[in-house]
């Protein structure tokens, strides 16, 4: 794998030259890189933010997911020789490939949680360090961040509306090609119980589930037989797919044969899957096919273009399903496909910086700058303020844009969101496994709103700025402005 | 990087025990497969077919892609002790993992060539083999099928309406995580001249490109200062992005007098990129700007939130722009995100299988198949027959539903575009580089008649069946009709 998680394969990697991180990058940033180098910028200093400017789906909330990866990716950013000579190949110059030689990142990244629900223009991540070192990070920063967040937000979407029951990513055929490994993993931080990539599975210790496909039926002279001989391989918990020649007419029946025969040796299928046709439909037949004949232990599986729309549907008209496989429409983040992350430069040299735009809201935000949460007596999150990290919890939090909008602090208590997470180079948090991670985001999402949930015109959640920040960010647009009136 | 292609570093994985592509798949491959081993069938024989339903983006063609990986990873497909440990802690049999400690992946695979131009339901690709080796691919080859062929039709959609002009794909920060590389892989293919993912550059051997962001601005005290120093060190053929602080009023300004102060000194920029903003406004803007200092040779490059619609509007309103990057849209296939091929089981145990559902339309066609297709005298495509491997060019190609529409195939020239690509296992066919297979592909899009590009309502291509196929098909439904009436 490109970066590999555990840190005995390090090694590997580094002795044979295959893969380091310094080459999974935009060529720009090496331009640029070896432009602050030359210019003798090298000891500068800067600071990055990351941040998102609309939640997927037209949704209320973001689950920030891929930190982990991101960190690990940065212990191991590194040139081996060969990325330097297709660099040198490419026309870098010697100073730089030198530098790069023993490259290695070395700054502090402070961050949110892996796992926090989030909101547009948060800095849910900064990364410190030279401006060399900060520069060249930028685009695996946004390649992990942005993909897995799109895709746990996808999950804790379907997690929402399939409640207690079993949903699992069967998303490996139609992922953007080995995409398929984070986003497994980030389906699982939002809220899906398995997976059935079984890499990923192995990778990043996710449960792993299947079955049967089609094609063990069509491989067997008819269903019956092909059932048959599938249980007494796999004689408990098997879930068998129904729709090969037709659901009611042979599936079911077959299903009901071999169960029956099952139990007269004490055994138990666990379920069966509909692949095909309306599942509204079918899904009421089987179950009152199965009930009737006693079989009301078996499991109804639903899979087929499933995502949060469809089985909201599904439960509004009672479809007795127990189960999902949820394919494309969530290991892609369909319809988003990708999350608008930017990582933009707030500090450089010791002083605030800012990209200005010809709309205000644009205009990205200067300084080192972290996320305070309001809590109401209730538990639940009230807002965000966006506060600079030298400056003591405000009273107030201003609306961004308008001035006569603002939140009075007092009456809530605070989290400071951004924890720091890798310093000088090497993280600094412990490790917690994609399942956990999910925990976190359950608790959390069960302390959200319920208003900033829903899936249609969801409350937006306030994120404000510190008076301190707004004004900062005032006079630097002033400041622009009068030097280029 | 997962499954890499050089020949020298497969000894590297397989010492390191880190990845082998055995795991990238589905659990239910798996689970199947143990059960074939099992039951006795390993030595039963198999034929599978890849196909899609539908051409991506409403669109009229697909674009063949992601062949040549497929194939590499089918030569390295096999298990570590690492993978065998796994299988073994997730239940998998002793039996089953001994199979698997020496399984390569010894079939024979036929396909159209990469970059051909193909359409819905035709079988592109054919595995044969023993049922557990062709079962045990399923997931790779739709993984990999699939997305390649996604981004490489965006890709011809893109050429399409940039005509001779330069574009780049700039994707990788928004991509799906590592499906970044296939992605700009698949995007050179389909007519990207060049990309700004440095790793896939150097993998795949991909032109890079890539100058300045907004950073490198922002880290200097002002405009003027950063375009100075950035041509310092670049001082001919340098990009600058000229919307940190304001287009018009700072960012051309300060490109002119720098290129004029290189000019005294002997040197050209390159151009200058559009970010943000009306790009038909502002590049109009700045053509007149530029041309009247003199600087006609500084090109416009126009980047941010681009696809083959944004192009076409451009043009339309004759938008003097002379390059473009592409980003999320292209790289992630939007809006379909994915291309819903399928793999399904044709012929075993030496009888042709179908799956049968209650929509004739997807019915899937039994039997060992190629295509042939039609080619007019004026040398452009006109539809294609599905035939069975074991027949003569068949004198008339049927509608796959509607008996009563056919063409006589007497006055076409044909082309069987099925060739053997991998023999036992190995590959037979010899490496094209990514630029030579867009070249193809831009040969043969230049034979699909017009009515077949466009991007609204596109003429459908004809893909019809032989009559044999035709009857085969027909006689196995009715066969299952008759078994459970």
């Amino acid at each position: 794998m490109l970066f590999i998680t555990q840190n005995t394969f390090n090694e590997n990697f580094k002795n044979s030259g295959m893969i380091s991180g310094g080459l999974y990058t935009d060529m720009y940033e090496l331009t640029m890189a070896q432009g602050y180098l030359i210019m003798g910028k090298q000891d500068e200093t800067a600071s990055f933010d990351y941040f998102f400017r609309m939640n997927p789906y037209h949704g209320g909330f973001t689950v920030f997911a891929g930190l982990w990866n991101l960190l690990e990716a940065l212990e191991n950013f590194s040139y081996s020789p060969e990325d330097l000579e297709y660099l040198r190949s490419r026309g870098f110059r010697n100073e730089f490939l030198s530098f790069l030689t023993d490259f290695r990142f070395s700054g502090t990244i402070y961050s949110v949680k892996e796992g926090e629900i989030v909101f547009p223009n948060e800095p849910v991540l900064r990364a410190e360090g030279t401006l060399i070192e900060t520069q060249l990070i930028e685009s695996i920063v946004l390649n992990y961040l942005n993909f897995q967040s799109l895709i746990a937000t996808k999950a804790a979407r379907i997690r929402r509306v399939a409640g207690d029951r079993i949903f699992a990513d069967f998303g490996l055929r139609r992922a953007q090609g080995w995409g398929s490994l984070h986003a497994s993993r980030a389906s699982v931080i939002g809220g899906a119980d398995a997976t059935s990539h079984v890499l990923a599975g192995k990778e990043y210790g996710l449960e792993i589930t299947g079955t049967q496909a089609h094609s063990w039926i069509q491989s067997f002279d008819d269903e019956l037989t092909a059932f048959r001989k599938f249980t007494e391989l796999y004689p408990d918990g098997a879930v068998l797919l129904v729709d090969t020649y037709d659901t009611l007419q042979n599936g079911l029946p077959n299903v009901i044969t071999v169960a029956k025969e099952l139990e007269a040796r004490g055994h138990r299928i666990g379920g069966i899957r509909l692949d095909s046709g309306d599942l509204a439909y079918l899904s009421k037949k089987a179950r009152r096919m199965l009930d009737d004949a006693g079989l009301g232990y078996v499991k109804i599986i639903a899979s087929n273009q499933l995502d949060e729309y469809v089985i909201r549907s599904l439960n509004i008209q009672e479809a007795p399903i127990d189960g999902f496989g949820i394919g494309t429409r969530m290991i892609t983040g369909m319809p988003d496909a990708a999350l608008d992350g930017v990582y933009k430069l707030s500090v450089a040299a010791g002083s605030p910086r800012l990209k200005i735009s010809d709309n205000i809201e644009k205009v990205t935000l200067p300084g080192a700058k972290t996320i305070m949460r309001l809590v109401g007596n209730d538990d639940k999150f009230a807002g965000d303020g966006i506060i600079l990290t030298n400056e003591n919890k405000p009273d107030r939090i201003y609306h961004p844009l308008d001035p006569r909008k603002y939140t009075d602090t007092g009456k809530y208590e605070t989290e400071d969101l951004l924890e720091k997470v890798m310093e000088k180079g090497k993280i600094v948090i412990p490790f917690r496994s994609p399942a956990e991670i999910g925990k976190y985001v359950k608790e959390r999402m069960s302390r959200l709103p319920a208003e900033h949930q829903r899936f249609e015109y969801p409350h937006i959640y306030k994120v404000g700025l510190s008076g301190k920040l707004k004004n900062l960010r005032n006079d630097l647009v002033n400041g622009h402005r009068n030097n280029n009136p």
